[in-house]
């Protein structure tokens, strides 16, 4: 199968199971399911689900579509945590940001109000899924696996550190710990889940853990670039760090230096999957956060 | 034992089990944890957790305070969810209280970016604990009945529609709907995980969930009266509903009507429970709740 296909065709499972979780009926017509489809189903890339299925598929070997089905639950638990998490730290006491995958933000679309409670609704929900896995054992694992990312130790952690940092000079150091734990810890956690699943070894799920993180703490990089060049187009959302006088990579280390640091983690990134079969996603992960690259 | 002093002790436990997950150490003081402590911590009544108690050791009998230990994390869970969801609905974007038990609500004592982010760590956390129970099963039961209890059928359902009804005369049928859903869900989540816990037969899990939100629901009836007699010392906090000219029982029955069917309510309870062996703590809960009628 080419790359490409296997991205869009696992991008379209998941957003048809998505999508069904938070069915419209003409019994449910509610302004509030409406904002949570909203947020949930909108132009995502499912990057977290895609890399659950591409490390999963790597470990098990890549079998029929349907047999995806079976962890469909943690896939979308995913991306409920991802979108809640991004519908939060948007709100105007947060990053107040106005648009967000291209369109308005929730309390943008909505009102603060209802952005709150979505980004709630869509926390819960996540846990409510990962409730229906067959493997009752496995359901816990993903859920301690899953509360741990979002914990004060995971993306939250990484948010009250970037609060606490608004309108500071901060180091290099402390910028790094919010991008690994802002953008890392989801994406790690999707990884720890497959190993989890596939009951790999630690010494696997661990190198697969920093493949993640470095994934993230590149992107997050590169966003930061982006930021700095102020392109909207790529990014559809507002340059809000630029705007908002934001100590970035990219006013640290200067545009270059910020690239060549991105470019460093996607090497290693490379070098910890390389000898791993069946590792071509893994590799294309790599390739596409590259291509962001201005 | 006197019944007062089972709801001391069992006060006491809670708070020991809280404190411990989240303890602040020398080399953990951070502002965000003082933030969550300072919530979760606060003076609490425990009444969620101390309903799964006396469920629980009424259906199993009463045994050594210890054999608590075992169901700890759902009792802390309960707490959790219930001052997520109050440092969510105190946002200004919400309710807009300044104070909660007695003292001033997150987003007023540091800001509403915080209070967010506490609401999200503590609803996080109690999924995290629950999976920490040694039977994985009923740890699975136990969070998905949490979750549910939490959902947009639940409490963050009645938090819609209360915000949807703000500014406008609700019926009678929507604010029982309101107050079933933002406080009966959780309470019936508490008694539904003790008969989870347990395996008690369906019949009587419906029973002790309907005795749930009827307490639930006269709890709040006796709400509206303290707010429009304006009792702030028996509420701790502002009496918001008269503040806001939000329409309450009070005004639509007026108090001696509120009175009534609060006293109907808690009646009706008192019937559901009284032919089962050792129901004196869920009686007393009933007298406990009925001693607020001014």
């Amino acid at each position: 199968m080419l790359i490409q296909k296997y991205f869009v065709t696992r991008q379209k499972l998941v957003d048809d199971a998505l999508e069904e979780y938070f069915v419209l009926s003409s019994r449910n017509t509610s302004k509030f399911d409406k904002a949570v489809r909203y947020s949930l189903l909108s132009e995502g890339k499912r990057l977290r689900p895609i890399l659950l299925f591409a490390v999963y598929e790597m470990l098990k070997g890549r079998k029929n579509i349907k047999s995806l089905n079976k962890i469909m639950p943690v896939a979308c638990a995913l991306e409920m945590v991802h979108t809640a998490s991004l519908v939060h730290d948007d709100l105007p006491s947060l990053d107040n940001a106005k648009y967000r995958r291209g369109k308005l933000t929730s309390h943008e679309k909505y009102d603060p109000a209802t952005a709150i409670l979505v980004g709630d609704a869509l926390l819960t929900k996540a846990f409510e899924v990962l409730t229906e896995m067959e493997d009752k054992k496995k359901a816990v694992q993903c859920i301690d696996i899953l509360a741990k990312a979002i914990s004060t130790r995971g993306m939250i952690g990484g948010q009250t550190v970037d609060l606490l940092s608004a309108d500071k000079n901060v180091r290099i150091n402390v910028l790094k710990y919010i991008h690994l734990k802002k953008t890392g810890a989801l994406l790690q956690a999707a990884t720890d889940m497959a190993c989890a699943l596939c009951d790999v070894e630690e010494n696997q799920m661990i190198t697969l853990g920093n493949y993640a993180l470095n994934l993230g703490l590149s992107y997050q990089i590169i966003d930061d670039i982006l930021d700095d060049v102020g392109a909207l187009d790529i990014l559809g959302k507002e340059s809000e760090d630029s705007k908002n006088h934001k100590t970035t990579y990219a006013t640290l280390l200067g545009i270059e230096g910020a690239k060549k640091t991105a470019e460093k983690l996607l090497s290693d990134a490379h070098k910890m999957i390389k000898n791993i079969d069946n590792s071509d996603v893994l590799v294309e992960f790599i390739n596409r956060i590259k291509e962001r690259l201005p």
